[in-house]
Parts: structure tokens; sequence; C-alpha cells
């Protein structure tokens, strides 16, 4: 299998945690993408995902999966434990619940922020994000509200659960760490007063699948192409 | 069960058409709740789903599984045949990609336009949309042009496929109908043009699981309340 992505960044770091939690990383051939450069809104790019996102994985007969969700159902599946999106119906159930909201509340609303709200963007990139938008600044600042109330919720969820959907960790806690991650690369860290949430990610950032990665979005090399 | 939801609208919609197909009616108690009066954002709802969104299913021991995507899971699994969300790994992975990208790029894409870029809110649900929010008509329009491109990207994925993920339906046929639905209450509707989008729309219209529902969002009574 390909793994088309970028290190560091918020989803393909994703993907990354999946490999390693499977022990499936010697079956992927890592082919980068120069997110920076907007490699990944030009045609060849756009011909394996009509998005136009990071990361996307080919398998073996030349389909391309893209979509967090579809790629960690498929890896999560083939050695028949779905451990990581869940065994039982009620496991699935609680585990696409928590997924979903971490991935609307928190993610995408800090890529959004990021993406539409700050000048943190390369003039390649830029090109394709609107950012002259007049909206932009209304929207951003929305969506940095949403990303921030998101946190707080999710304290509350963890003041009660060991890990976002139950006793284990799962595809909900890895979305959720990499929206933390791209939180603190847009400058929208969680405040410390959530410690239910600070703890949590400690727990997380100690698993051995996620232990030796740099936890920050963006390589240094990255940050400063991006401006940083 | 009891299922948390409200006739016609095109979440819950996705909900019922999985339930049908999956032979459980008749293990649900439908508690109708009042969107349009919002009561789904008043108190005692809040504590089903902080989210403040319907539809909500509740588990026979009392747990609260929100988010269409959890709740397919949920159900499609009880009899140990997923065939709406996937069997082996690859179905899992064509189904939830697509029904990720129907979702983003159609039915919420709709949902914000409809929201927060027309008049169509009853007065009580206008007060938590921030409908006099400046950005709404440049983002309403952006997701308006959003979900219309999305059904151009469908139309194309359907000339070379019977349903989106493949030969059979599944959970993103789902999505991408409940998406139809809304847009043509949202006065989106998708051009004529789009013939393959179209037939698949036929054809999924005429599945028994679909066919004795109205494929209208909204019912008469909650359309005239609406100001339509
Ligand atoms: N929902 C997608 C999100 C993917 C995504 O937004 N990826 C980012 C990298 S972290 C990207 O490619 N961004 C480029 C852009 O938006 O221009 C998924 O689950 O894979
Ligand atoms: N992502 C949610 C979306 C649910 C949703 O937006 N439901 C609509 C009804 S179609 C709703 O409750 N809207 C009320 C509101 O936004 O105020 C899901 O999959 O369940």
């Amino acid at each position: 299998m390909k793994l088309f992505d970028r290190p560091g960044f918020p989803n393909p770091a994703r993907i990354r945690i999946v490999l390693t939690e499977k022990g499936l990383d010697s079956e992927i051939e890592f082919v980068p993408v120069d997110l920076i450069a907007a490699e990944h809104k030009q045609r060849a790019f756009l011909e394996k995902n009509p998005v136009g996102v990071l990361p996307v994985l080919q398998l073996d007969d030349g389909t391309y999966v893209t979509e967090c969700t579809a790629i960690t159902e498929y890896l999560d599946n083939l050695d028949g434990d779905p451990r990581l999106t869940g065994r039982t119906p009620r496991e699935k159930a609680m585990i696409h619940m928590m997924q979903r909201r971490a991935e609307a509340e928190v993610l995408d609303a800090v890529g959004h922020y990021f993406h539409y709200a700050t000048p943190s963007l390369s003039a390649e990139l830029r090109a394709f994000k609107s950012l002259d938008w007049e909206g932009r600044e209304i929207w951003g600042r929305r969506e940095r509200d949403r990303a921030l109330a998101g946190m707080t919720t999710f304290d509350e969820v963890l003041q009660h659960r060991f890990f976002l959907a139950g006793d284990t960790f799962s595809m909900a806690d890895i979305t959720l760490f990499a929206g933390l991650m791209f939180a603190d690369a847009a400058g929208l860290s969680a405040t410390p007063e959530l410690t239910a949430l600070s703890s949590w990610r400690t727990r997380v950032s100690n698993l051995p699948s996620v232990k030796n990665r740099s936890g920050q979005a963006f390589e240094p090399e990255d940050l400063q192409r991006l401006g940083f």
C-alpha cells in the first residue's frame, strides 16, 4: 500500500498513529506531498482525491481511499480485530459518535480558523483559500470560538472517562489529539484549567504509537515555509 | 430503544431508512422533538446531545448515541451482517469515504446554507442561529456553491457506479439522498443535466425502505411553520 501524506501535519498524523497501533508501518510506502507548495491542488493529486486534501491511501489494486475515518476503518479491520473503531455495535457507536464530534468541533474548526482567519499560509496555498474573502474574520472567529468551546465539552467528557469513547484508546482519541496538535500550531491552545483534557493528552502522548512523534503539527522546516 | 427525532427532517430520515432496511422499526419507540420550536436547544434535550441536533438514539441501558454515522454503525451491526456500513475492510473504506464526502460536500453544506443564508427558520430557532451574523450571506453563498459543486462531483462518480460506494446500497447513498431532500427544501435542486445523479436518485427512491417516505424534507405542517 502507498500513503500520500506529509509527516507532521495533523490529518496525516492520525493515520501514522493508526499504522503504528496496528503494526502496519512496514507494509506502507510513504509518498510525500508538498502541501505548502499546493501540490495537492494540482491535477495529478486531484485525480487521487477530488477534495484535494491529505492523506490518501492507495490499495494494492490501485484504489484510492480518502478521509481518515475510511482509511482507519480499512486498516483497523485488516487483522479482524478492530479495536480502534470498535468490536461490538456499542463500541462502534461510542467511537464513531465521539470521533465525529472531535472532528467537527475541534479538528475541522481549528482547520477553518487556521486556513481562513490566520495569515499562516504559503503564497501558493493562499491562492486556493480565498483568504481575501470578506467574511473570513467573522467566520474565522466563529470557528475559533467553536474550537475552544469544543475543548471545554471534551474536558467535561474526560472527567468521567479515561479515553473519549470509554476505557480504551480509539479513533476518537486520535482525532481529538490531532485537533489539539493543530490548535497549538494555530495559536489556539487549550487553557490549563481544562485539567481532565490535559491529563488525557499526557496519557495519549505517552502511548508507544504516539510517543515517538513530535506531537507538534508541522515539521520545523514547514513551519518556516509557513512564515512562523 | 428510543429514537428522538422529527419525521421528514433530513438527518432523522437517514435513520428511518436504516431502521426499515434492517427490519428494526418495531424495536423503536419514536419520541418527537419539536425542532421548529427549538426544543432541541433547551436543557432537557442538550443533556441527551450537547451538540443540540437530531436524531438521538437511546439504548435500553439509557446510553445516548448521537451522529447518524454512529447510530447507523450501531443498528447495522446488531444482526452481525453490516451491509449498510460494509462487511469487509474494503467495503467499509469505500462506504465511509463516500459517506463523509456526501455529508461534507452536500448534506452539511446545504444545512449551512439553509440555516445561515435563508430566512426559512422559525423565530424560536433563529435566536440560536446568529442569522444577524454579518458574514452570513457571503458564507451562505459559499456553502451553496459547495453543495452545487458536490452534486456535480457525485454525478461524475455515479456515471461509473450503480451506488455511491459500489454495487450495493449503503450508508453513503442514504447520506447523499438526505442531502438532496434537504437541497430541494432549500431551493438548491440539482440541475436536470446531472443525469447520472438523477437516475441514481430514482433508483434510491424506489427502494422499499425509501419508497413509502415522501422524499421531501419537512412535513407540510412544518413547512408552513417555517414560513414557506
Ligand atoms: N476530512 C479529511 C481532512 C483532511 C485534511 O484537511 N487534511 C489537511 C492536512 S492536515 C489538508 O490536506 N489540507 C490542505 C488544504 O486544505 O489545502 C480527512 O479526514 O482526511
Ligand atoms: N451530524 C449530525 C447532523 C444532525 C443535524 O444537523 N440534524 C438537524 C435535523 S436534520 C438538526 O437537528 N438541526 C437543528 C439545528 O441545527 O438547529 C448527524 O449526523 O446526526
